[in-house]
């Protein structure tokens, strides 16, 4: 194998074009063997192994500065850059994350998962370089579909007028997570169509110089590109069309569903997935898809992620003009679903706790400062074991601190359809629901709440000496604390579904200090800022004793649930362990 | 006079042209008037008169919908959407908001105050009204300096593909606050320059209908593009060549000066501030200015609100390349700084409180994930009489929050360079700093604190049973509160400086236990999610007492800090009072 040859970037200089070609079928295999062994992102690795071997063979990282993208497409450049233990050796296949990482290798510039950094952070490098009156190639690597997030238009607009060294590859292979949405991929086409001489160019309109490459899986063309632009004294664009999942023909094809795929999908006689069982996803599309059938002024709207709410091809094709999707741009996702409700629509935003950080601002103005019903539907908002880049832990204090907004945190299927249902048909508040974790918990008692009634707790078991405030998905931990309380001390304690992250029962909160002394909240995200800090605020100046449970104010990454479920006392047991210490 | 017969937007339908270039004219004069009274925005609101006029005289508002982008270029809108006393009556003057302000009058769609918005939320009105099948025109007035923000770019890109009635008015006078930054300004130049011919267009590539009008003073060409476009079918940009400031000589050669002014600036015999006394902005200046003149590693960045800091153009000519202002793009800047601290630049980026609300994902993913050793100065964090889209209040739930970022706050000049120097030249976290509120406050006595030891608070006065804990602005509403009980009820209160925002002091709050049994906080801004909460989460299972003190999670509007200082309880004398009732 070429590839026993070559343990760094150096190796790689002393190949020959056709031993690179060669190497990069041996790349292609090992990424297509691992990634259907672990799961991970498959056909933005396909995509790129050409070009990543052409950059390394060209530019000398780590004195020239290649920053990626979303850098969900680093994997052949963790190959090339030491790494290769990580691909050949399925012992090492979860050592390495799936995205860049300073701490793995001096060729990694920065933790990098949310999309369309690459170009401000590239020209920060840039800025920073021409400070200290050193002299280095920046690149930056930038896939189609994270071009229209608003960072990367700033950056865009900036790095133009930098005067001096950058190298912006434009990765174009047509999609994003699942198809582009907006204006400028029709210029990518025409661009592409015409081998980019079309007059009528987004880049040169900025002030880049541009040049486009057909061939993006021709190592030596590639080559010869970059050895052009090296070392160049002012902003470039290089456009270079690549097929995304280049070489396995099934995710040539099926570009959506092999952009990030599952352990052994490939291994699996049939990829569709006959879903019999009932979960958040399901039950979600079914809801909305009848709800739009029985009314033309709801429209669900996404910002590129469909795949992640069970928003396939054939349900966006479903609900035709009452499906959005707005590529990869968080900001007007929030600012439009904001204005459509307020001219009278009925926009249901579905989006990622770790995405929704996007828009801080749409939502305090945009949404809520002008009190928009939109509704907005927050998936993934909980402590996760995933990667530092995508966690869920912050929803909770990002979100519940901005006035006006309603956010309603279900504990089962029944509250939250009910709770979507009064969302969608309310016209007074702007109002975001955070989708419960999977596996989907069913009550089977309807719930017939009127959450018009802000901020109403409810009490599920009424009891005494402690109370256990238990937030959406860990309302199922409060049951288990209770279960073990009556156990462990014989303590009736009373349990609370609080429903309503962004407010409290001054009531029903003032009503146990009658017969409570400890009060007990959980909540599955980051306590800093959080729900439970409020409930303390409340009883400060009581008797009443206060014990929040949730997350830590850090970046956890990769670390499996059970141990940062010790980490924050997360278990019944532990917290049981607490209340026996607090009640003395 | 010719306004005297326009009540309203049908009035003025009646007017000949010649009679509108005379409203146009008292219009004028009347905004100059007010707003030298009131201070206020001068030049957008005078560049834009004509326009206003002529939009309103071609499309029918309400049923027509014109959604304005910032909005502080509503004035003309204003006075003719039943509104005109606001500036024909001295005595009304400041009834009326300087933004649009829909519980104003049915003519303003959204409260917007904050740059970029109106493209993604015009696409919003567009597609409700398609959803439901209605047809009407969907306006959206942008000026050139909000072009750049990300939101803008994103709506932009979108609105281009909407496949209906949307016109995008771009009102463009080359001009952002200060002069406008980024690649896309050579563009509008060189449309301008060649009368919208130019074949290299921006607009064009994304998609949009483009149509060019130079003379975007001259009412009459004005109706007849209005009228092209009325009822059009799909997206239009309609590329408008105004004169910042027209019609007042010195806004027009004092544009940056002239966009937002003071009360009575053109009656001051001399408008160059020659400032003797100093203040936070003087020592901020003075201060970067000689560090950057020592350490070309040194870079002051800005998102296009260089006057907000006292960035004078003089001040910005002389940093030279240690200047950078990215135009209105904040993400960038956040996105960019860390990046150039990580490359060993020592970037500090001034941003206002309002705005830093743009960039929370840049804050959690480029920044504080990354942990790089930018400096973020905060300015005008702080509970504010201001407009509803302008508030201080959020700055600390929005950014204190976010794991590894370490949140300074100092009470005076002394503590305040000190953190700011040691932020500078330290290497291991982002650094935000919350420059205090004027006027500023000289202690004399030099801060010799070792920020590097994390969460470190300061006991100022060491006492018994209460200990103020004063964050900030609000350290010396502590030190007044202490006298206070000293004075009423012989108490020796403990007061303490806690520095650091991010973070609890275990050990000294630990400490205070012993012989303490209320602990108050203090702090600058919103309570939810912020600084106190998270000391009474410490304090939550001991027997100490806690309150916090600072703003309800609400927006409020023009309200004087008097009222809110009742309404929160943040006077020495309401505090004074709680404390008797708590210890009781």
């Amino acid at each position: 194998m070429i590839l026993d040859k070559v343990e760094n970037t150096n190796d790689l200089k002393k190949l020959t074009i056709s031993e690179m070609t060669e190497l990069a079928e041996e790349m292609r295999e090992l990424i297509i063997k691992k990634v259907n062994t672990t799961g991970g992102h498959m056909g933005p690795n396909l995509g790129i192994v050409e070009a990543t071997i052409a950059m390394h063979y060209v530019f000398n990282s780590p004195k020239d500065k290649i920053v990626f993208d979303v850098s969900h497409q680093c994997y052949p450049h963790k190959i090339l850059t030491g790494r290769k233990e990580g691909f050949t050796k399925p012992e090492f296949y979860n050592k390495y994350t799936g995205y860049t990482a300073p701490e793995e290798s001096e060729h990694d510039l920065f933790k990098v998962g949310h999309t369309s950094t690459s170009v401000s952070l590239a020209t920060g490098v840039a800025k920073a370089r021409d400070l200290k009156g050193e002299k280095h190639n920046v690149i930056a690597l930038i896939g189609d579909g994270s071009l229209t997030g608003g960072e990367a238009l700033e950056g865009l607009n900036n790095a133009a007028v930098l005067n001096s060294n950058i190298i912006i590859i434009v990765n174009d292979n047509d999609m994003s997570i699942a198809e582009n949405h907006g204006g400028i991929y029709a210029n990518l086409k025409l661009l592409r169509d015409t081998k980019g001489q079309a007059e009528t160019n987004f880049f040169k309109t900025l002030g880049f110089d541009y040049k486009y490459i057909d061939e993006g899986h021709n190592i030596e063309k590639l080559i010869e590109l970059f050895q052009q632009v090296k070392d160049v004294d002012h902003p470039v664009i290089i456009h270079m069309h690549t097929i995304k999942g280049k070489g396995l023909k099934i995710a040539e094809q099926e570009k959506e569903a092999f952009h990030w795929i599952l352990p052994g999908t490939l291994d699996a006689k049939d990829n569709s997935t006959t879903c019999e069982t009932e979960d958040y996803n399901t039950i979600t599309t079914k809801y909305l898809y009848e709800k739009a059938q029985n009314d033309n002024k709801v429209i669900v709207v996404n910002p590129a992620t469909p795949g992640v709410h069970g928003f396939s091809p054939e349900y966006r094709k479903k609900l035709g003009k009452q499906y959005l999707d707005v590529g990869i741009a968080e900001e007007h996702a929030v600012a439009t679903v904001s204005a459509m409700a307020k001219a009278g629509a009925k926009p249901i935003l579905a989006i990622m706790s770790s995405f929704i950080q996007r828009t801080y601002d749409q939502l305090s103005q945009d949404l809520c400062l002008n009190n928009s019903p939109a509704t907005i539907l927050v998936y993934w908002g909980a402590i996760s074991n995933g990667d530092a880049t995508h966690l869920g832990s912050y929803d909770i204090p990002m979100i519940s601190n901005i006035p006006n907004l309603v956010y309603l945190a279900p504990t089962s299927k029944e509250e939250y359809l009910h709770m979507l249902d009064w969302s969608i048909e309310q016209t007074s508040h702007p109002v975001a629901i955070r989708v419960p974790s999977e596996p989907m918990i069913s009550t089977g008692i309807e719930d017939e709440s009127n959450y018009s009634i802000l901020n109403k707790y409810k009490v599920e078991t009424q009891g005494d000496t402690v109370a256990i405030i238990g937030l959406g998905n860990f309302f199922w931990l409060g049951q288990k604390v209770c279960e073990q309380l009556k156990k462990q001390l014989g303590v009736n304690a009373t349990l609370i579904n609080p429903k309503f992250v962004t407010g409290i029962d001054q009531e029903l909160l003032e009503d146990l200090k009658k017969n409570h002394k400890l009060v007990i909240t959980l909540e599955d995200g980051q306590l800093d800022g959080g729900f439970g800090e409020k409930i303390t605020r409340f009883y400060g100046t009581s008797d009443i004793k206060v014990k929040n449970y949730g997350a830590d104010k850090e970046f956890t990454d990769r670390i499996p649930l059970e141990e940062l479920y010790k980490r924050y006392h997360l278990t019944p047991e532990l917290i049981v362990e607490d209340i026996k210490t607090i009640l003395g």
